[in-house]
């Protein structure tokens, strides 16, 4: 292992630094301290040279401990830069190239694997080069879909969740992280407004298994021997959602054996609204043609509109047929945060099980997505195994907190400690006035476009993707688009980026425009 | 916000420091550039009070870069004091705490969550009480079941994926992430022994996801109508896989509409290997009573005695009955790198689908499974819903390369990031020689086990779970244990951690013994 001075390291590290701020690694360590380095004979050898140096001569390797710290400073030196460069705003949100540019390498950005090991100076440069072209999430003109931004507390809990490296299935190795778990869980139940005695869930890798473990649960508790027999011994069943409720019904509904067509949609009106009447005329319909309706989901905060969808009068009808209510609240769960706001989602306590996503409006990295049931017990009854490896009955200490088997999945990601690390330093206050600060951003562009000439409700059709593929081009703004019923494609806003103020929305708005001028 | 001299912080870091290894904030700026700061005329006011400072002080707040700087590193020594203490072996596994314990709090770290916010030093003391209570999965007396170590460059990269925080859902989002994914899937196909055009497969959230994939899209492929009609326009089918494979099967079987009942549990032999001519009377037995087999699962590593089904005699019979041959290797997997042990996996390459779990045998950091199939496009067509709003069809690129939709969730964590970093910093070498050592580290235990009399085959059943139940009370080492068949509770020894050496694999059996002797 060779070592350097460390002036010879900070020039090399000068040269080799694609950030255009002048933040290199000599100023960084100076501006650390704010000591005078330059005096030569104050310094020792003490940055290693990457360059010849491996994977191999860190940690667990004997020695390994101080070019560890170096390299692992050195990593963190490029991420801070990065997360510094995108707050500011002072870069593009994207630097575009198509997949055939990124598979023949950038600028020697070779992406292609060997079977021999690169040096760690050349990993770092990786490290840089795969940030440099990647997409900034976190830049305040990134408006695309849902989940952006990059909340610091959470960045912190990320990076010590990949540290402890364990995982979710048991209590034995997860002690902390599954008390957490209960702990997180047991608010979200007291937010929705479950009694005491109500309240189950885990944490799943996304909305979308989430909404897939509401209907798992649901068709399990309405025909328990669906578990052992599979859906062969039960009649056709059918489940039910609003045409504006998000793709996952369908791809749950195919996996679980239903079938998508077995997913009847229900008619919204023309803010996106489920219309309640037209749900009890499907389950009536469904019922005539001899199928067993079990399930509804409606939705809180719909993915095209926002759309917030009835849940009292969709509550009464469900009691009314007897059928499993889930509300997908993926998206708007994060506004029972806001005393201004909740009352969008009045009803949602009367549900069997709810989606809850904290990784969208509430900021918290992905991926961090909550299924919550109201019955205690059934979650498990579905999904447990008893796995003899994992599982024992014979542990020293109370088993009911080994939670993995209440889940479909075995090894687990632990998605709950940077939700708690979060939650501890914002408070309950800080996440509601985190949201309300995204809605008063959206109240401000609708009002600002409201008075604009150069805005339409609807646009040519194919105007909404050419300004995109522009946008994506000079990489200034991103947001999304789509096309929606007899709606043409049109751009929609998401505001969940707390580091976006009104000045980016605005600049948003002006560059659709110029971006638009040019077509 | 308020600033102290760097030197009053050096000192308040010192007290509350809980290292014992005296490695503080001051020692650890000093040594990073080896300069006397201790001169009082050169410091000047640098590290600021986190007692003073909240989660809203930080970025994207206005003039909140340097408190983020200073926090981020401050979490940062956290971490690195804690990979530092795991690996030198000089601390505890575990510091054993029951369920109870923590939730009432232990030495004032308090997990109940407020609706005010607390300090950011007080989080920063949440960050250190988390990763004490915790098990410490990279210690190398760890030999507990299966994800364990902490690869540096895994952790770097896992690092850098929460700081990029972004999705994998379409190529607009994650451009480099999606050609990474492309190019590590390509590389395992390769060395499966797929052909040229073969191989397609996505990074699924664990090995159990990974399996219930597998027969998700074997289902599709023999019965297409699922996907719209469900279960119920489809015989009774069934599928087979050795009483020894993982309890995913059931579980997937379960979630999938199959019912538990319909997995076919085919013997193994003494070893725990899955025994051909019974898998084939298996097969015949079910067609005679009416059922339809679709599909096998052989494993390549069973959880308990890590045995190697013999696929090619059970392709053979795939091919005879036109079944699909899955092969779960999510643990055996990583031995394909090996020139040494691949034999093990002889005749991988007709598989129909494989699963292989990165983030167990080749020691990358949790998350990191894959599921490869050997037919191009079919995993798509299973799953694709085209949801108007994500998989736009007039997009500026090559919309081919928006993966989400051959998925069964639509946010997807960036689980390959890591991977691709481990596989640049070692090589395809690198991973050989790792997975060699572990071999090497059991053939080393088995010959001592050999020699020593205090050991035997079978254990009096109580014996395990005491010593187990001792071994967690003390941290000393952490092992798994379980029944098996007519054998009663034993320990499995995983040798699966990098950081293990011989004498810490000696370590364990003195402490079984010592542990054993106290009974």
């Amino acid at each position: 292992m060779e070592f350097r001075t460390v002036f010879n390291a900070m020039q090399k590290s000068n040269e080799s630094c694609e950030d255009d701020d002048g933040s290199c690694l000599n100023k960084y360590l100076e501006e650390k301290l704010l000591v005078d380095c330059k005096d030569e004979k104050s310094s020792v050898q003490v940055v290693p040279d990457f360059s010849t140096l491996f994977s191999s001569d860190l940690l667990p390797t004997r020695n390994g401990e101080k070019p560890t710290e170096h390299f692992l400073l050195e990593v963190f030196e490029i991420l801070f830069n990065y997360i510094k460069k995108n707050y500011s705003g002072k870069c593009k949100v994207l630097d575009f190239h198509h997949p055939h540019q990124i598979l023949e390498g950038l600028e020697g950005f070779n992406l292609e694997l060997s079977d021999q090991p690169e040096p760690l100076e050349q990993i770092l440069v990786d490290c840089r080069d795969t940030l440099k072209y990647g997409i900034k999430t976190a830049h305040p003109c990134f408006f695309n879909q849902l989940s952006c931004g990059l909340d610091i507390i959470g960045l912190a809990g990320e990076w010590l969740t990949a540290t402890a490296n364990t995982n979710m299935f048991t209590y034995e190795i997860s002690p902390v992280f599954i008390i957490m778990e209960e702990i997180v869980l047991k608010k979200m139940f007291e937010i929705i407004g479950w009694k005491e005695n109500e309240g189950d869930g885990i944490f799943s890798p996304g909305g979308t298994i989430s909404n897939l473990y509401s209907i798992l649960v649901a068709r399990y508790k309405y025909f328990p021997i669906v578990k052992t027999k599979g859906m062969a011994a039960l009649p056709q069943i059918v489940v039910f959602t609003s045409e504006h409720s998000h793709y996952s019904f369908q791809k749950a509904s195919a996996a679980l054996g239903l079938g998508t067509e077995n997913v009847i949609a229900v008619k919204c009106n023309a803010r996106g609204k489920m219309i309640p009447s037209d749900l009890e005329a499907q389950i009536l319909k469904a019922k005539e043609e001899g199928h067993v309706p079990f399930y509804v989901s409606a939705t809180a905060g719909t993915t095209v509109l926002g759309a917030f969808d009835p849940l009292m009068d969709i509550a009464d009808i469900c009691e009314k047929y007897s059928l499993w209510m889930h509300v997908d609240a993926a998206w708007g769960g994060g506004l029972l945060l806001s005393k201004k706001h909740c009352f969008k989602l009045n009803g949602i306590k009367r549900a069997n099980s709810v989606t809850w996503n904290p990784h969208k409006l509430m900021g918290v990295p992905l991926q961090c997505s909550a299924v919550l049931i109201r019955e205690k017990g059934i979650l498990q009854a579905c999904n447990q195994m008893s796995a003899t490896y994992l599982f024992q009955r014979d542990k020293p200490y109370n088993i009911a907190y080994d939670t993995g088997d209440k889940t479909i999945q075995c090894g687990r990601h632990i998605d709950v400690f940077k939700l708690w690390l979060m939650w501890k330093a914002k408070g309950t206050s800080g996440f509601e006035c985190q949201i309300n600060g995204c809605l008063d951003l959206a109240m401000h562009i609708y009002k600002t476009l409201k008075t604009k000439d150069d805005f339409q409700l609807v646009f040519p059709e194919e105007v909404a993707p050419k300004i995109k593929a522009h946008m994506m081009e000079e990489g200034t703004v991103m947001v999304g688009y789509q096309p929606l019923d007899d709606k043409p494609n049109f751009f929609r806003l998401v505001f969940s980026n707390p580091a976006s103020t009104k000045s980016d929305a605005d600049f948003l708005l002006e560059e659709i425009v110029r971006l638009g001028k040019d077509l």
